[in-house]
Protein backbone atom coordinates (compact mmCIF):
# COMPACT_ATOMS: atom_id res chain seq x y z
CA UNK A 1 0.00 0.00 0.00
CA UNK A 2 1.28 3.71 -0.64
CA UNK A 3 2.10 5.47 2.32
CA UNK A 4 1.87 8.98 2.77
CA UNK A 5 3.73 11.43 5.67
CA UNK A 6 1.28 14.08 6.89
CA UNK A 7 2.41 16.64 9.55
CA UNK A 8 -0.25 17.12 11.83
CA UNK A 9 0.05 19.89 15.02
CA UNK A 10 -3.97 19.20 16.46
CA UNK A 11 -4.81 22.90 14.79
CA UNK A 12 -7.55 23.68 12.33
CA UNK A 13 -5.34 23.58 9.15
CA UNK A 14 -3.44 20.44 9.55
CA UNK A 15 -6.38 18.53 11.09
CA UNK A 16 -8.62 19.36 7.73
CA UNK A 17 -5.37 18.28 5.53
CA UNK A 18 -5.44 14.57 7.54
CA UNK A 19 -9.10 14.34 6.35
CA UNK A 20 -9.11 15.98 3.16
CA UNK A 21 -6.04 13.21 2.02
CA UNK A 22 -7.85 10.52 3.37
CA UNK A 23 -10.66 11.66 1.57
CA UNK A 24 -8.65 11.20 -1.24
CA UNK A 25 -5.81 8.86 -1.02
CA UNK A 26 -6.57 4.95 -0.01
CA UNK A 27 -2.56 5.45 1.92
CA UNK A 28 -1.32 4.41 4.49
CA UNK A 29 -0.69 7.37 6.83
CA UNK A 30 2.06 8.38 9.17
CA UNK A 31 1.33 11.50 11.01
CA UNK A 32 3.86 12.81 12.35
CA UNK A 33 3.62 16.28 15.26
CA UNK A 34 6.41 17.98 16.45
CA UNK A 35 6.63 18.93 20.32
CA UNK A 36 9.63 21.92 20.52
CA UNK A 37 8.72 22.82 24.27
CA UNK A 38 5.59 25.12 22.89
CA UNK A 39 3.19 26.09 25.77
CA UNK A 40 -0.07 25.00 23.86
CA UNK A 41 0.81 21.18 24.84
CA UNK A 42 -3.41 20.76 24.17
CA UNK A 43 -2.72 21.41 20.31
CA UNK A 44 -0.45 18.19 20.85
CA UNK A 45 -3.18 16.09 22.09
CA UNK A 46 -5.82 17.03 19.86
CA UNK A 47 -3.17 16.31 17.18
CA UNK A 48 -3.17 12.48 18.83
CA UNK A 49 -6.45 12.35 19.44
CA UNK A 50 -6.88 13.13 15.23
CA UNK A 51 -4.75 9.73 14.36
CA UNK A 52 -6.83 7.49 16.36
CA UNK A 53 -10.23 9.03 14.56
CA UNK A 54 -8.19 8.40 11.20
CA UNK A 55 -6.39 5.07 12.06
CA UNK A 56 -2.92 6.72 11.05
CA UNK A 57 0.47 5.62 12.76
CA UNK A 58 1.60 8.59 15.12
CA UNK A 59 5.15 9.90 15.86
CA UNK A 60 5.46 12.53 17.90
CA UNK A 61 9.13 14.09 18.02
CA UNK A 62 10.73 16.07 20.42
CA UNK A 63 12.49 19.13 19.58
CA UNK A 64 12.31 20.21 23.41
CA UNK A 65 15.74 20.54 23.91
CA UNK A 66 16.05 22.89 20.73
CA UNK A 67 13.65 24.60 21.28
CA UNK A 68 15.42 25.74 24.29
CA UNK A 69 18.45 26.72 22.66
CA UNK A 70 16.32 28.27 20.13
CA UNK A 71 14.49 30.74 22.69
CA UNK A 72 17.53 32.56 23.77
CA UNK A 73 16.45 35.08 21.12
CA UNK A 74 13.28 35.47 22.92
CA UNK A 75 10.97 33.53 20.42
CA UNK A 76 7.23 33.44 22.24
CA UNK A 77 6.18 30.13 21.07
CA UNK A 78 8.59 27.99 23.12
CA UNK A 79 9.88 30.67 25.77
CA UNK A 80 6.89 30.16 28.73
CA UNK A 81 7.86 33.85 30.25
CA UNK A 82 7.26 36.30 27.17
CA UNK A 83 3.78 37.28 26.78
CA UNK A 84 1.84 36.31 24.21
CA UNK A 85 1.09 39.26 21.92
CA UNK A 86 -2.98 39.69 21.97
CA UNK A 87 -4.95 41.08 18.52
CA UNK A 88 -5.01 40.51 15.30
CA UNK A 89 -2.35 37.45 13.44
CA UNK A 90 -1.93 40.05 10.93
CA UNK A 91 -0.45 42.54 13.18
CA UNK A 92 3.64 43.16 12.98
CA UNK A 93 3.84 42.04 16.59
CA UNK A 94 2.90 38.70 15.45
CA UNK A 95 6.32 38.37 14.01
CA UNK A 96 8.15 37.74 17.08
CA UNK A 97 5.86 34.39 17.59
CA UNK A 98 8.13 32.58 14.89
CA UNK A 99 10.25 30.07 15.92
CA UNK A 100 12.93 30.36 13.67
CA UNK A 101 13.46 27.78 10.73
CA UNK A 102 10.47 26.13 11.98
CA UNK A 103 9.07 24.66 8.93
CA UNK A 104 12.34 23.99 7.49
CA UNK A 105 13.17 21.66 10.50
CA UNK A 106 10.15 20.26 10.34
CA UNK A 107 10.18 19.41 6.65
CA UNK A 108 13.35 18.03 6.93
CA UNK A 109 12.98 15.56 9.20
CA UNK A 110 9.36 14.48 7.82
CA UNK A 111 11.52 14.14 4.48
CA UNK A 112 13.67 11.77 6.24
CA UNK A 113 10.65 9.40 7.47
CA UNK A 114 9.44 9.54 4.31
CA UNK A 115 12.73 8.49 2.89
CA UNK A 116 12.89 5.85 5.63
CA UNK A 117 9.56 4.50 4.71
CA UNK A 118 9.09 5.17 0.93
CA UNK A 119 6.10 6.87 1.38
CA UNK A 120 4.90 9.11 -2.01
CA UNK A 121 4.88 12.50 -0.27
CA UNK A 122 4.94 14.58 2.93
CA UNK A 123 1.92 17.01 3.25
CA UNK A 124 1.27 19.95 5.49
CA UNK A 125 -0.99 22.66 6.01
CA UNK A 126 0.31 26.21 5.38
CA UNK A 127 -2.37 28.45 3.80
CA UNK A 128 -2.16 31.61 2.49
CA UNK A 129 -3.03 33.65 5.67
CA UNK A 130 0.73 32.97 6.36
CA UNK A 131 2.40 34.29 4.19
CA UNK A 132 3.10 38.32 4.93
CA UNK A 133 3.81 36.49 8.71
CA UNK A 134 6.15 33.64 8.30
CA UNK A 135 8.91 33.73 5.02
CA UNK A 136 8.63 30.00 5.64
CA UNK A 137 4.66 29.79 4.62
CA UNK A 138 5.26 31.12 1.35
CA UNK A 139 5.25 28.49 -2.09
CA UNK A 140 8.60 30.12 -3.08
CA UNK A 141 10.09 28.65 -0.21
CA UNK A 142 8.01 25.55 -0.18
CA UNK A 143 9.09 24.92 -4.13
CA UNK A 144 13.05 25.48 -3.51
CA UNK A 145 12.66 23.69 -0.19
CA UNK A 146 10.86 20.39 -2.33
CA UNK A 147 13.71 21.17 -5.17
CA UNK A 148 16.61 20.84 -2.31
CA UNK A 149 15.20 18.04 -1.11
CA UNK A 150 14.79 16.23 -4.01
CA UNK A 151 18.39 16.64 -5.16
CA UNK A 152 19.16 15.50 -1.26
CA UNK A 153 17.86 12.32 -1.63
CA UNK A 154 18.20 11.55 -5.59
CA UNK A 155 18.52 7.92 -5.98
CA UNK A 156 16.48 7.00 -2.82
CA UNK A 157 13.57 8.69 -3.07
CA UNK A 158 11.16 9.59 -5.53
CA UNK A 159 8.51 11.48 -3.65
CA UNK A 160 7.97 15.54 -2.55
CA UNK A 161 6.82 17.92 -0.42
CA UNK A 162 3.20 18.92 -1.45
CA UNK A 163 0.72 21.74 0.64
CA UNK A 164 -2.57 21.53 -0.71
CA UNK A 165 -3.62 24.54 1.17
CA UNK A 166 -1.05 26.94 0.21
CA UNK A 167 -3.04 29.44 -1.61
CA UNK A 168 -6.21 29.21 0.41
CA UNK A 169 -7.35 31.37 2.95
CA UNK A 170 -8.30 29.85 6.81
CA UNK A 171 -11.90 30.23 5.52
CA UNK A 172 -11.72 28.31 2.19
CA UNK A 173 -9.91 25.45 5.10
CA UNK A 174 -12.78 25.72 6.93
CA UNK A 175 -15.43 25.46 3.92
CA UNK A 176 -13.49 22.08 3.05
CA UNK A 177 -13.20 20.45 6.31
CA UNK A 178 -16.89 21.50 6.90
CA UNK A 179 -17.66 19.47 3.57
CA UNK A 180 -15.54 16.20 5.09
CA UNK A 181 -16.62 16.31 8.66
CA UNK A 182 -13.70 17.79 10.21
CA UNK A 183 -14.91 17.54 14.35
CA UNK A 184 -13.05 21.68 14.70
CA UNK A 185 -14.47 21.60 18.12
CA UNK A 186 -11.34 18.89 18.61
CA UNK A 187 -8.61 21.05 16.94
CA UNK A 188 -6.65 23.67 18.63
CA UNK A 189 -5.55 27.37 18.18
CA UNK A 190 -5.02 29.60 21.20
CA UNK A 191 -1.36 30.49 21.88
CA UNK A 192 -2.18 30.05 25.75
CA UNK A 193 -3.49 26.57 26.53
CA UNK A 194 -5.54 27.36 28.75
CA UNK A 195 -8.64 25.07 29.55
CA UNK A 196 -10.56 26.89 26.89
CA UNK A 197 -9.39 28.94 23.92
CA UNK A 198 -8.50 32.58 25.28
CA UNK A 199 -10.58 34.35 21.86
CA UNK A 200 -8.23 36.84 22.07
CA UNK A 201 -4.81 36.29 21.09
CA UNK A 202 -3.82 36.06 17.33
CA UNK A 203 -4.55 32.65 16.50
CA UNK A 204 -8.29 32.78 18.21
CA UNK A 205 -8.69 36.03 16.31
CA UNK A 206 -8.11 34.29 12.79
CA UNK A 207 -9.57 30.93 14.03
CA UNK A 208 -13.36 32.81 14.42
CA UNK A 209 -13.30 35.21 11.68
CA UNK A 210 -12.21 32.23 9.50
CA UNK A 211 -15.62 30.33 10.68
CA UNK A 212 -17.43 33.95 10.31
CA UNK A 213 -15.74 34.34 6.90
CA UNK A 214 -16.58 30.64 5.29
CA UNK A 215 -20.37 31.02 7.07
CA UNK A 216 -20.16 28.40 9.54
CA UNK A 217 -21.12 28.74 13.25
CA UNK A 218 -17.79 28.46 15.43
CA UNK A 219 -18.17 24.88 17.26
CA UNK A 220 -14.82 26.73 20.00
CA UNK A 221 -15.89 26.86 23.36
CA UNK A 222 -14.63 30.28 24.36
CA UNK A 223 -13.23 31.62 27.42
CA UNK A 224 -14.43 35.17 27.54
CA UNK B 1 31.67 40.56 17.10
CA UNK B 2 30.07 38.65 14.17
CA UNK B 3 29.23 34.69 14.52
CA UNK B 4 29.57 31.93 12.71
CA UNK B 5 28.02 28.33 13.31
CA UNK B 6 30.15 25.37 12.38
CA UNK B 7 28.56 21.96 12.36
CA UNK B 8 31.22 19.88 13.47
CA UNK B 9 31.33 15.97 14.43
CA UNK B 10 34.62 15.51 15.60
CA UNK B 11 36.15 13.93 12.09
CA UNK B 12 38.63 15.33 9.64
CA UNK B 13 36.53 17.37 7.44
CA UNK B 14 34.93 19.46 10.27
CA UNK B 15 37.60 19.70 12.31
CA UNK B 16 39.83 21.29 9.39
CA UNK B 17 36.77 23.40 8.52
CA UNK B 18 37.08 24.57 11.62
CA UNK B 19 40.91 25.34 12.03
CA UNK B 20 40.04 26.71 8.48
CA UNK B 21 37.17 29.50 9.38
CA UNK B 22 38.73 30.41 12.63
CA UNK B 23 42.04 31.31 10.78
CA UNK B 24 40.42 33.56 8.51
CA UNK B 25 37.76 35.24 10.37
CA UNK B 26 38.05 36.92 13.91
CA UNK B 27 34.34 36.02 14.65
CA UNK B 28 32.13 34.45 17.76
CA UNK B 29 32.09 30.46 17.12
CA UNK B 30 29.36 28.70 17.59
CA UNK B 31 29.93 24.89 17.34
CA UNK B 32 27.30 22.35 16.85
CA UNK B 33 27.14 18.44 16.78
CA UNK B 34 24.64 15.93 16.09
CA UNK B 35 24.15 13.20 18.09
CA UNK B 36 21.84 10.67 16.16
CA UNK B 37 21.93 7.58 17.56
CA UNK B 38 25.10 6.51 15.67
CA UNK B 39 27.60 3.90 17.00
CA UNK B 40 31.01 6.29 16.64
CA UNK B 41 30.27 8.21 19.55
CA UNK B 42 33.61 8.76 20.10
CA UNK B 43 33.80 11.25 17.09
CA UNK B 44 31.86 13.43 18.91
CA UNK B 45 33.89 13.23 22.37
CA UNK B 46 36.74 14.34 19.81
CA UNK B 47 34.33 17.31 18.34
CA UNK B 48 33.87 18.50 22.17
CA UNK B 49 37.58 18.35 22.68
CA UNK B 50 38.09 20.39 18.95
CA UNK B 51 35.43 23.10 20.64
CA UNK B 52 37.84 23.35 23.95
CA UNK B 53 41.13 23.83 22.13
CA UNK B 54 39.16 26.79 19.76
CA UNK B 55 37.34 28.22 22.40
CA UNK B 56 34.02 27.51 20.33
CA UNK B 57 30.61 27.55 22.52
CA UNK B 58 29.94 23.81 21.48
CA UNK B 59 25.87 22.37 21.32
CA UNK B 60 25.31 18.63 21.15
CA UNK B 61 21.98 18.31 19.86
CA UNK B 62 20.36 14.65 20.38
CA UNK B 63 18.56 12.96 17.14
CA UNK B 64 18.48 9.89 19.23
CA UNK B 65 15.00 9.47 19.08
CA UNK B 66 15.20 10.35 15.29
CA UNK B 67 17.49 7.86 14.74
CA UNK B 68 15.66 4.67 16.39
CA UNK B 69 12.42 6.34 13.79
CA UNK B 70 14.70 6.06 10.51
CA UNK B 71 16.50 3.11 11.78
CA UNK B 72 13.43 1.34 11.03
CA UNK B 73 14.27 1.26 7.17
CA UNK B 74 17.84 -0.14 8.55
CA UNK B 75 20.07 2.51 8.04
CA UNK B 76 23.51 1.11 8.91
CA UNK B 77 24.59 4.21 10.71
CA UNK B 78 22.14 4.72 13.44
CA UNK B 79 21.30 0.51 13.87
CA UNK B 80 23.68 -1.02 16.54
CA UNK B 81 22.39 -4.64 14.73
CA UNK B 82 23.83 -4.27 11.37
CA UNK B 83 27.21 -5.37 9.84
CA UNK B 84 29.62 -1.95 8.53
CA UNK B 85 30.61 -2.93 5.32
CA UNK B 86 34.14 -3.35 5.11
CA UNK B 87 36.36 -1.60 2.35
CA UNK B 88 36.46 0.93 -0.13
CA UNK B 89 33.74 4.42 0.26
CA UNK B 90 33.29 4.17 -3.24
CA UNK B 91 31.61 0.81 -2.74
CA UNK B 92 27.74 0.66 -3.68
CA UNK B 93 27.72 -1.35 -1.00
CA UNK B 94 28.17 1.95 1.24
CA UNK B 95 25.06 3.56 0.14
CA UNK B 96 23.59 1.97 3.15
CA UNK B 97 25.31 4.12 5.74
CA UNK B 98 23.44 7.13 4.45
CA UNK B 99 20.56 8.36 7.01
CA UNK B 100 18.01 9.14 5.34
CA UNK B 101 18.30 12.79 4.80
CA UNK B 102 20.95 13.98 7.43
CA UNK B 103 22.48 17.20 5.82
CA UNK B 104 19.44 18.64 5.44
CA UNK B 105 18.44 17.84 9.21
CA UNK B 106 21.41 19.02 10.56
CA UNK B 107 21.37 22.51 7.94
CA UNK B 108 17.73 23.58 8.57
CA UNK B 109 18.58 22.73 12.65
CA UNK B 110 21.80 24.99 12.42
CA UNK B 111 19.91 27.64 10.45
CA UNK B 112 17.60 28.21 13.46
CA UNK B 113 20.71 28.37 15.85
CA UNK B 114 21.82 30.65 13.32
CA UNK B 115 18.83 32.92 13.05
CA UNK B 116 18.17 32.62 16.25
CA UNK B 117 22.01 34.33 17.06
CA UNK B 118 22.25 36.46 13.98
CA UNK B 119 25.31 33.93 12.82
CA UNK B 120 26.58 35.28 9.24
CA UNK B 121 26.72 31.75 8.16
CA UNK B 122 26.41 28.03 8.51
CA UNK B 123 29.49 26.42 7.46
CA UNK B 124 29.76 22.83 6.56
CA UNK B 125 32.30 20.57 5.83
CA UNK B 126 31.26 18.37 2.94
CA UNK B 127 33.63 17.39 0.23
CA UNK B 128 34.29 16.19 -3.17
CA UNK B 129 34.99 12.96 -2.43
CA UNK B 130 31.52 12.34 -0.99
CA UNK B 131 29.13 13.67 -3.91
CA UNK B 132 28.67 9.89 -5.70
CA UNK B 133 27.43 8.36 -2.51
CA UNK B 134 25.85 11.15 -0.34
CA UNK B 135 23.81 13.36 -2.84
CA UNK B 136 23.26 15.69 -0.19
CA UNK B 137 26.73 16.48 -0.67
CA UNK B 138 26.69 17.85 -3.71
CA UNK B 139 27.41 21.52 -4.88
CA UNK B 140 22.95 21.34 -6.49
CA UNK B 141 21.81 20.28 -3.18
CA UNK B 142 23.83 22.40 -1.07
CA UNK B 143 23.16 25.49 -3.37
CA UNK B 144 19.14 24.74 -3.36
CA UNK B 145 19.01 24.45 0.30
CA UNK B 146 20.75 27.50 0.92
CA UNK B 147 18.15 29.78 -1.66
CA UNK B 148 15.42 27.58 0.48
CA UNK B 149 16.97 28.74 3.68
CA UNK B 150 17.02 32.54 2.55
CA UNK B 151 13.49 32.68 1.44
CA UNK B 152 12.42 30.70 4.79
CA UNK B 153 14.22 33.71 6.83
CA UNK B 154 13.98 36.45 4.48
CA UNK B 155 13.43 39.34 6.18
CA UNK B 156 15.05 37.86 9.80
CA UNK B 157 18.42 36.61 8.45
CA UNK B 158 20.70 37.98 5.85
CA UNK B 159 23.19 35.32 6.61
CA UNK B 160 23.86 31.75 4.22
CA UNK B 161 24.64 27.96 4.23
CA UNK B 162 28.61 27.76 3.12
CA UNK B 163 30.26 24.52 2.29
CA UNK B 164 34.17 25.59 1.76
CA UNK B 165 35.68 22.51 0.89
CA UNK B 166 32.82 20.90 -1.60
CA UNK B 167 34.96 21.15 -4.11
CA UNK B 168 38.08 19.71 -2.63
CA UNK B 169 39.33 16.58 -2.11
CA UNK B 170 39.69 14.64 1.42
CA UNK B 171 43.64 14.79 0.76
CA UNK B 172 43.52 18.87 -0.67
CA UNK B 173 41.26 19.04 2.65
CA UNK B 174 44.34 17.15 4.80
CA UNK B 175 46.81 19.89 3.01
CA UNK B 176 45.04 22.55 3.92
CA UNK B 177 44.69 21.08 7.81
CA UNK B 178 48.19 19.83 8.20
CA UNK B 179 49.20 23.52 7.17
CA UNK B 180 47.00 25.06 9.87
CA UNK B 181 48.06 22.02 12.48
CA UNK B 182 45.04 20.37 13.05
CA UNK B 183 45.85 16.94 15.27
CA UNK B 184 44.29 15.22 12.94
CA UNK B 185 44.95 11.98 15.94
CA UNK B 186 41.93 14.04 17.72
CA UNK B 187 40.28 13.24 15.13
CA UNK B 188 37.78 10.07 14.26
CA UNK B 189 36.69 8.67 11.43
CA UNK B 190 36.16 5.00 12.02
CA UNK B 191 32.87 3.54 11.94
CA UNK B 192 32.93 1.17 14.43
CA UNK B 193 34.42 3.23 17.29
CA UNK B 194 36.21 0.81 19.04
CA UNK B 195 39.48 1.66 21.23
CA UNK B 196 41.17 2.38 18.08
CA UNK B 197 40.00 2.83 14.12
CA UNK B 198 39.89 -0.57 13.06
CA UNK B 199 41.52 0.40 9.77
CA UNK B 200 39.57 -1.51 7.49
CA UNK B 201 36.00 0.24 7.01
CA UNK B 202 35.07 2.25 4.31
CA UNK B 203 35.93 5.25 6.44
CA UNK B 204 39.37 3.82 7.07
CA UNK B 205 40.51 3.06 4.24
CA UNK B 206 39.20 6.38 2.78
CA UNK B 207 41.34 7.82 5.53
CA UNK B 208 44.55 6.29 5.46
CA UNK B 209 44.49 7.28 1.05
CA UNK B 210 43.77 10.94 1.94
CA UNK B 211 47.09 11.00 4.06
CA UNK B 212 48.84 9.00 1.71
CA UNK B 213 47.88 11.19 -1.41
CA UNK B 214 48.78 14.62 0.07
CA UNK B 215 51.81 12.98 0.94
CA UNK B 216 51.64 13.49 4.88
CA UNK B 217 52.40 10.22 7.60
CA UNK B 218 49.17 9.25 9.10
CA UNK B 219 48.69 10.36 12.71
CA UNK B 220 46.74 7.84 13.46
CA UNK B 221 46.61 4.90 15.79
CA UNK B 222 44.91 2.15 13.93
CA UNK B 223 43.98 -1.59 15.26
CA UNK B 224 45.56 -3.54 13.07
Amino acid sequence: MQKGIVIVSGGMDSSTLAYYLEDRYPYEWHFLSFDYGQRHIKELQYAIELAERLDAKHSVISLVALGEMLSVSGSVLVDPKSEVPEGHYAEESMKQTVVPNRNSIMLAIATGVAVAEGAEFVAAGMHAGDHFIYPDCRPKFVDAFNTAEQFANEGFWDGGIIAPFIEMTKADIVKVGMALGVPYDHTWSCYLGGAYHCGKCGTCVERKEAFEIAGFDDPTAYAE
